[in-house]
């Protein structure tokens, strides 16, 4: 057997490889890692994390209206972004700080630079001047925002990884895009006072989530100031005289804006890795391609996380680490489960669903019930604040599974981790129905919706 | 057959009393109704409903503060109590007449009066000057807050019930009792700016809970500036001559505060109904005792709610509704289940239970793990403030199943309504621990807590 310099090779610092090295490590494997941005990968750095503590920032002017209905008299405040800006970059770095504490107490070897496959068991640290071996090495890249070159103007423009670093705050913004990303900083520039419009190409925000809720947060959003344009897109983007952008629409018209920010997707990061010198295969999206035990068509090399556009989902590259540990070092050969993975999004109103949506489940079973609930939050009685909460069970008929639950409202992210055993575990509407209320919660109507909304055979509706 | 004017008189317009009512009529049965003092009982006029608007109205001023962290400067704000209960009186006249007219279009007959058994089948409508007979009785008359009449001065204090319409916010409280019911109006007032101190008999407020959650909570309410006295209880109450109130403890000292509450239990409304007349039989309580489908010792009265003193809940004076019903007019004898019911505290931070606390679990189970995770919520990394969040769940060691949950923390009573779900249906960890995390959120944890935090043989921790 050849002799390496470690067991494992992780190129990329996110959830995914740094759960992997670290927990290798601990096996006592001889491990090294290396990234060439900060340790954390996007989730940390510029995704899930600061998203939220924005979203948090950008909740406050709604809190604030709120508390005259409770009696509250609140004189205007002031937002300065900067403050923002800061506080949100200390608590990364703390983060960092802890990824980088987790894998060196466990033994992993940190290198702060990129590394590139130069064969199937070699690795060049760029500028390092120096390449080191390892028995088997995990591609865990990620991805990043699609530049969408194709856009004219498009390097004019701001993804979400300019966003976080704004020197200053725009007073008017223009987002393209649909995806959950597009949505969240739509909500969260506008809860920041900036004037924001959505434009997206499809017929309705959120493709993929159940239409009910779709079509809901794009009604509450509407309601809030939020512009959306569907059924268009960008023609170009052009610099104005005054600094500002001229955004340059399909179906003519235009947009001036002080800032254009592009979601449009994520692009695998696997440009330049030296996939091709190691022999590995990238599929069209430029992805890494896998088999269900996360291994590419080369035996000792594997990747997870974004870098292979399955789930791109934090939880779920960090549940792919775990598996490819048992499996490579523990010899317990483990599969990823992408079954019903249960989700959030932080728009505002805040969505959590899991499984599958109405139109999905229809494909899938003959019989199909839908139980609905749409309500005004009790926190919304004095607030005044004109806001529904949606509540959907999606019900197979047959099995009386719940196939699917879907939520918009506060805390439904919250709620659809938990929803997500019952789901996970194919519950059935009785057991829901067994259960208990909590009062007051919203959560109490998930168990007391007794009678079905409508009922659907073969997809019709009955 | 005899012939009575009703199939069913439900005494007491509560929770209980008008959905057995509604439904009974909407089934096509002869149905009245009385109630002498508003429709919608405790839980709608002076218990859950109100209690959580004041709650969200107390969490301003925290929200306020919170803001600094995320950039905002928010002018001192001000509070006007009238306002708050004014428009807290709006919207509960608003589910009031939501129950009346429930009862109204289910084709109930509505009486605004006591009414009093005469005996077995007779009713008397007191002040209208007439009786009524019918088939069925349902007594449904809930309880209401101990007065505590052996305390010296108690005619000097409030109750809940007062505590809803104050004319003035008192600069100062005190507040007798370690329930739930005294903790939240502990927070509830506190957070409103009240100078608060709480005093309890027992060794840690919220007995029964489990004792992690009771220890961390009181913690942190002692940290916002609550004072928590225990092992100590009111001697007697004088009235100063300032007006205000010196409250003598037992072990010495007192305190001298604006108001004095007493939230020491609750007793049922039996008093003065005929009970005696109509030969129902009464606990030692002052409760109606009945058997497992909710019938008193006389075979056509039956009791549910607060009345019989089972489980004093919302949520279960309307299942044991809907069992009434089943049972009697639908021919289906269905008795109430009162096993994993989930429930809520509106603490600040609150609670959400449901199973067995750790104390309850060792004596049942020969093995059991404990998973604990205490964390700081996401959103108080910006805030600064220093509270933590508590997720605890209780394994049985040998079947595995997930026997009790305990959450302390922001949205811990949504999590524990759907935590009910799969606990109810008897999940195991190893259905937990199979769920996809859904980053970031605070519920994750429930679900990659791998590793027991301790377990316990026989009641010993090993």
């Amino acid at each position: 057997m050849a002799s390496y310099d470690y067991d494992l090779f992780v190129i990329g610092g996110g959830s995914g490889g740094v759960r992997a090295g670290r927990v290798a490590a601990s096996l006592g494997k001889k491990v090294a890692i290396a990234e060439e941005y900060r340790y954390g990968g996007t989730c940390v750095i510029r995704g899930c994390v600061p998203k939220k503590l924005f979203v948090y920032a950008s909740q406050f002017p709604e809190h604030f209206e709120d508390a005259a209905g409770y009696g509250w008299s609140v004189p205007e405040a002031r937002f300065d972004w900067p403050t923002l800006v800061a506080n949100k970059d200390r608590e990364i770095a703390r983060l960092e700080g802890l990824y980088r504490k987790g894998l060196d107490n466990a033994g992993a070897e940190i290198f702060d630079c990129r590394a590139e496959l130069v064969d199937r068991n070699t690795v060049r640290l760029v500028g390092l001047d120096r390449t080191v071996t390892a028995g088997t090495i995990l591609v865990a890249t990620g991805g990043r925002p699609n530049p969408h070159a194709a856009l004219p103007g498009h390097e004019l423009c701001i993804s979400s990884n300019e966003a976080f670093h704004l020197d200053t705050l725009p007073r008017s913004i223009a987002i393209a895009g649909g995806g959950y990303i597009a949505v969240e900083f739509a909500n969260i520039f506008h809860g920041l006072g900036v004037e924001t419009t959505l434009v997206y190409r499809g017929k309705e925000i959120l493709g993929r989530f159940d239409m009910d809720l779709r079509r809901t947060l794009h009604e509450t959003m509407e309601k809030k100031g939020i512009r959306i344009l569907c059924h268009t897109i960008f023609d170009r983007i052009e610099r104005r005289a005054d600094g500002r952008l001229d955004a340059h629409l399909h179906d003519n018209g235009h947009l001036v804006v002080d800032t254009v920010m592009l979601a449009l997707g994520r692009t695998p990061n696997t440009a330049g890795l030296g996939l091709e010198a190691a022999g590995v295969a990238v599929g069209p999206r430029g992805e890494i391609p896998v088999d269900q035990f996360s291994r590419t068509n080369i035996d000792n090399i594997y990747a997870i996380g974004d870098v292979t556009d399955r789930v791109q989902l934090t939880p779920v590259a960090i549940h792919e680490a775990m598996c490819f540990v048992e499996t490579v070092f523990k010899d317990n050969p483990t599969r990823p489960d992408h079954d019903d993975v249960a989700t959030a999004v932080f728009s505002q109103p805040e969505i959590g669903t899991v499984g599958l949506a109405e139109d999905e489940a229809v494909k899938r079973f003959r019989h199909v019930e839908i139980y609905k609930a749409s309500f005004r939050p009790m926190r919304h009685t004095l607030s005044g604040r004109d806001e529904k909460m949606m509540m959907k069970l999606v019900v197979d008929g047959d099995s009386r599974r719940v196939v699917g639950a879907h939520i918009l409202g506060p805390d439904a992210g919250e709620m659809a981790q938990i929803l997500g055993i019952a789901v996970k575990a194919r519950l059935t509407k009785e057991d829901f129905d067994r259960t208990m209320a909590v009062h007051p919660s919203a959560a109490e109507e998930l168990v007391t919706m007794y009678q079905p909304s409508y009922r659907l055979r073969d997809g019709e509706r009955l």
